[in-house]
């Protein structure tokens, strides 16, 4: 699956899920990403189902599954045969009538979730930038090998996303949050005397990476694996920097010390999963940037799915309460 | 008093506190920063003091005070006579015998209160490149209005302190601790497309100004004053910033709204004393940037007060911990 | 509308919501107090709302509507035609064949928004005792500005909700609750030397008069404004009373300074809104009382609703818990 | 020891704590209320003492104690002679030459305990009243069982205190603090048609008590119980209400219920010790009452302990802040 | 209903509720364990049930209902004449046709509730060795005194539920509960010398008595009295053992003290509805294995209703988490 | 220093703290556990310092430092000669005269800090008899290897403490609190037929690994060391558990998992510093036993400490209230 070069809409002619209408017929491939088994009045099973693509979701119903097609699980491309409707009272849903495992030449990737908002090569860029203003040699070592796409964490970094669900729950979504919060980070720390910039932009970039192992980034539908829920993702990514730390046997102990405690302390408090509270001013910089900009991010996509013309968008969960995006520019003109 | 042409050192020829030796004679001005009236054995009236200036602090006890010694309230400045000495087991004390206040001839105000480490130069000259770089035409000529130093609150915003004691206790504290939140909010905003850049900076600079009627700053010592205990900084800051939009009566509501929201949201929870919480992207960078400045400064402040070589601070009661200042760069070359 | 002469189902002949029976027909103007659009099978658009008179609530379902009815708000009064039905598994619905906006001399405001169980003329009588007990001639001169019905905020307070839902969320809900807190304050505070009456009185009538511009009060089901959600009810209650002193350059600087903290403190505690805790006897007693009697009324208003014969009400959510309401007056003689 | 009729002042010429002068000899009676054994560089035992009177408190030192002197526990009333003196730096301390157990006739108890304010007839008359305004005849004749003198726990009702510590800690301080409970709370009762106003006097007098066991009120200085620790007053003031009501085989299950329920969940809150929540508006109010007249008292107290002129009183534990008491009548016509 | 002696299956020829199929007939004898009466689109009464028996629930819908129909309350033996059958969309249900009040002799108990895992003779041996294990003859006497079939708490805590619902909700489940906890507790006190072996296991025994009186248990489904409600559990309990103990006059009053302390602080803080914490070795064992034992059934439980294979249960509300149940050892030699 | 051949009291002869009396000399080695550098009047450096040995502590002050004495830090073993005094008011302490580094020679480790009340062959014993007691191979191996004397971490774990301060801060306490954790958490699983034993065995011995690196364990007093307190010991335990893991590269993966959750898991909740909650019954266990020993420990320690006689201890923090011990055996004969 050569992530770089795939081209939306070129390896099948699905209509995407967001534009499908009422009695049109649903062909292709699409991820599975959910799935509960059922038995129906007769002790037959069948199978309740998500479909997803690059442009949405909707919910599907497989009477009469075959062997394969109970045998899918959460993350699995599947090809589908069925017919699309809408219910006024209970909603959208396909009716598949064929269901079965997808071939890796059967479908791109690209078309089947969602991707960054930035592209690949301006994340790229992005970063390269910000690694060249490190300046302290062994710490931008360490970047360099923890992005080296031809290893790990590297090359899961480079697509992972960075969460289960909502904001950045897509490829490279680990990769633009990092980004983001380093920028911010380095904008900050740049502000400030007593502030080593180098481990504020290493901190920032590094501050997820235990996503790359605490979540499933193959699949379609990313999952938390059994050690991300077991262990959490803040002591496998101390794991990792420790790790990748360690392979330079001249790194400095102090830079070490620190950089590590960036990766621990960065949710800002015991009760956010944090073992230690933020007890340098790098690690409090990375921190706040982190939060900061999760919170205008859930706002933007509150933002994009609100109807044209609110003011406010639905409740968002990070900030326990509606956002307020007043009268927008466009319109602004015309009505107020 | 003319604050601006104060050069410290000039009015009079005192030892500066921190430079007390046990046995030598006290003679000049003091701001009273703290007083206890209490009885003797005897049924006498006697006074404990804390004398102040802009070196440090120093415990003082007065027997046989005057009337007009009784009569002194916090934030005087005192004319005293006496003799400094160190009890091994009880520390250091001035034992004054003779105080009364002082006239406005006989003492500099530099010389007794402790100013911001930022010039009053610098500080103008940065606030000036801020205000220059808002657009927005309402916005910017709300902020002319807001800063005016022939008028309030722009006449007390900056000379006020920014908080009763700790970060930032002193003389411009606040005028200080505005300008680095709102550079580094204007940092922040200048990274996000979807960020109104002007509103963050106008609520960066604006968004403790009710703090120039909820402390004192016209005395030496900063207290709180009845208004800002009973109604509380964002009320009253509130109230201001109302008052400044309403001289302008072609100020867009929307922008009215969304100031006013940044100004009674910036403690960022209830809890905090925010009657509401942070519900548009600029009020939760003005609060973010609130808080992450305050906690750096914190560590600031705590690593210059530490013994030279140690690694960690005392415990910084806005982080809950000590913070780790780690091997400083005067001694890392000789001894890592 | 004139409000106080509305003479309930004088207007139309429509049958009341609470006693409409399935098939039977639907005529006439009601309140939207919901309202959402989605889009069938085909494409086209529909409505489902909640359509609500005095007597209760209803959903309804509407096909192909017009663009009239499609350009509806909550809050507005619409008149419809169409059935009423009750289906065993998904309840009771209308569906509207005919709605559209109403004209103001189609409806009866009395007819479709539930008024205060205590009438207008009781609630105002009541409301001049408290006032007349009020002995300091400022304070009693601010709450007659304060209630003039010929101004704000005294006309909206006299017809303004208490609450967007629940609890006194009906016409005149503001003025009976703010009198039935200042009855309970008064009864108490005139048990104490040391409280001052006339201030609890004062603070009783006019602690939530912030909600007379946080919530709408005009339409017929009431809503938060941008305003009341943005900068909160206190701030804006604060704000009022403090303009309404400020048009008295005589009144007591100490009532004032008390007046308006019992305003900002009424919450009783940060994590509930209120940027400072009550400091005073009588921000105690105002803040205790309307905890108290919310409560008291949340219980009256789930045995209301609870069916006759239950010892228990449904979960009431300010107790966090059921009421006990056990075996009731009529039934005691029978059963017990 | 015949409460009632003990006149202050007549047993003995001591001279009370609260006017002591440095140098004074101390001879007569006290009341022990704190002991620390210790022992001195010679492996000799001394005390460390507190000696309390109705005036007030003052610390003690008693080298070289008889064994009697050693043998007395925290509540004895002893005789002490010795001499009175204050140290500037330490404060005010009585050099104790001899001290031993006193013997019952040696001291009248309203000369070491505080007493409430509220003079003992006026408290049984107001409780009369209270009592008398009681309709429904069982729950009046079991207020009648719980107040008579004869028997427990009326007998320790009408002398025990209402805390160990601050507030109504003194000899009658139970009996005032249920009164003024109960007074404010019926005068809330009275004025809401649902409640039953009985139950809520019976509440309001009986909800504390369980600390006629949870506290000793039999000695000077009220300490808890083991019981009281162990068990709470909570569940020992319910074990007493249902023995009290057991006694009448014919009072009312319902009412019953519900009595016992007041006492279980006065606290309010599980957090506060109560093991269930007020789910009765009976207990609602007494809830309520309990915690807003606990506050009235804890300012009353703390204005009277502070300085004249001081609009603010030393911070509250039960407010969590300082109270404003403002410019006070007395000083009000000269001042402002 | 002599529940030693019910032999499962003889009574009745049901088809148990787990294993009935769409479509066949439904008749017999059922537990009546949820009851919501509505009225359809005529006007006509008809009723939503959940019907149980020992193999599980079902949803049931009964139009026409007889008058002794609607007289049936939650808990109920119902005789029920009718059909089973599964919507694919809204799952299993019984459509009702006849349904009355079971006769006494019309049904056995132990076919229509769950009963404990462990048999009755197996809990009756492990609690005799138990009790055998006390070696104090007061604090053994005591648990006879209370376990004893013939009277109370003895006769109703042979058989009552352990919880309203969920773990232990069954028949029995109170003593096995209770079992279990003490044998835990027998445990860990054994290993410590300093720990009152005898009086941890009376309280790990006797440690929920309350719930006799705090739950139905004569009926079918557990329900919690109104006293249950109103007093709690805990103070239930304490009264009790209280009374247990005061039955022997020579019981050890210190043992007493101690006892009554593990009932009253064995919910572990205030916050979980335990007045006072536990404050002895023997009370802090106690809560320990309570909580501890708790989540280990619970997990038990949900592995249990776990699809075969899954490696985790649905989400625990105990433990705010599903657990990780692994690869079972069944399937462990195959694929690992 | 070879600690298991200590033999208390054979190197010097020393009068331990506990038996100093005012007025002797003190000579010889103690351990500093405290030490601040002043300035006294006249600008000479003195120290403040604690000195301890295995039989307690005690405070000391040194004039006219030498540099040597001035470089100790705390943990180190010094030389001191000085004299003992206790003075009425500020109690016990050292006139230090002369004070040097020791050689190590010159003092026996075990005379200087306090060690388990369990002697190092039965914990040794005990220990063995646990890992015995393990029959899955891998894990049993990797228990031998974990306590493996001649590396780490086994040779640490032998001797490190396990808290910094109070219960279990001597040499060998971390060995005697594991062992206790995990003798009780073996308990209670072997009565589980669902809890793996073998792992719950492992995770109690392994659960505070991480504190032979958090804690400096060579020196006299234990402090916490930069990683332990940048990166916690969670994390640090996590990283030794895995290393340990991963020398076998046949140990079961599912095992590895769960033996990482537990130490991960084990304080219980992230308000406590487990980034993860427990969630297999194995880390269930391992968190209660370890919460449920510590505070039955704590317990233990307060009454060894608290007066003879004394029914109740002093404040235990771990219990937020005093402990309970009652009348105690040698007295209770008598008593009552």
């Amino acid at each position: 699956m050569t992530d770089q070069t795939c081209i939306p809409g070129t390896t099948d002619a699905r209509i995407p899920i967001c534009e499908l209408k009422s009695g049109q017929a649903v062909e292709g491939p699409y991820c599975c990403s959910d799935k509960i088994a059922a038995t129906d009045r007769n002790g037959k099973a069948y199978l309740r189902l998500k479909l997803r693509d690059a442009s949405g979701e909707v919910a599907a119903i497989h009477f009469d599954p075959s062997d394969d097609a109970l045998g899918i699980t959460v993350g699995d491309v599947v090809i589908v045969g069925g017919t699309f409707s809408v219910h006024p009272q209970y909603g959208a849903q396909v009716q598949v009538r064929r269901l079965r495992a997808a071939d890796p030449d059967e479908y791109a990737a690209c078309d089947l979730v969602p991707v960054s908002p930035i592209g690949p090569a301006e994340l790229a860029e992005r970063l390269h930038v910000l690694v060249d203003s490190v300046e302290e040699p062994h710490v931008r070592a360490l970047l360099e090998r923890a992005l080296d796409g031809t290893r790990e964490p590297g090359a899961t970094f480079a697509v992972a996303p960075a969460a289960v669900r909502n904001h950045h729950a897509y490829r490279h979504g680990l990769l633009e949050h990092s980004l983001i919060v380093a920028e911010a980070a380095a904008g900050v720390a740049s502000r400030f005397a007593s502030v080593d910039y180098d481990l504020v932009v290493a901190g920032g970039i590094l501050h997820d990476v235990g996503k790359t192992l605490a979540y499933t980034s193959d699949g379609m539908a990313p999952q938390m694996t059994d050690a991300g829920r077991l262990h959490g993702e803040i002591v496998m990514g101390h794991d990792m920097v420790r790790e990748l730390i360690d392979e330079d046997p001249d790194f400095p102990p102090d830079l070490a010390l620190r950089l590590r405690h960036i990766i621990v302390s960065h949710h800002g408090m015991r009760e956010k999963g944090s073992p230690v509270v933020p007890q340098t001013r790098e690690a409090v910089i990375v921190h706040y940037c982190d939060d900061m900009t999760a919170r205008i991010g859930a706002i933007d996509d509150a933002e994009a799915s609100a109807p044209a013309g609110d003011r406010w968008t639905s409740r968002i969960f990070m900030i326990d309460a509606p956002a307020y995006v007043g009268v927008r520019e466009e319109t602004a003109d015309d009505e107020e």
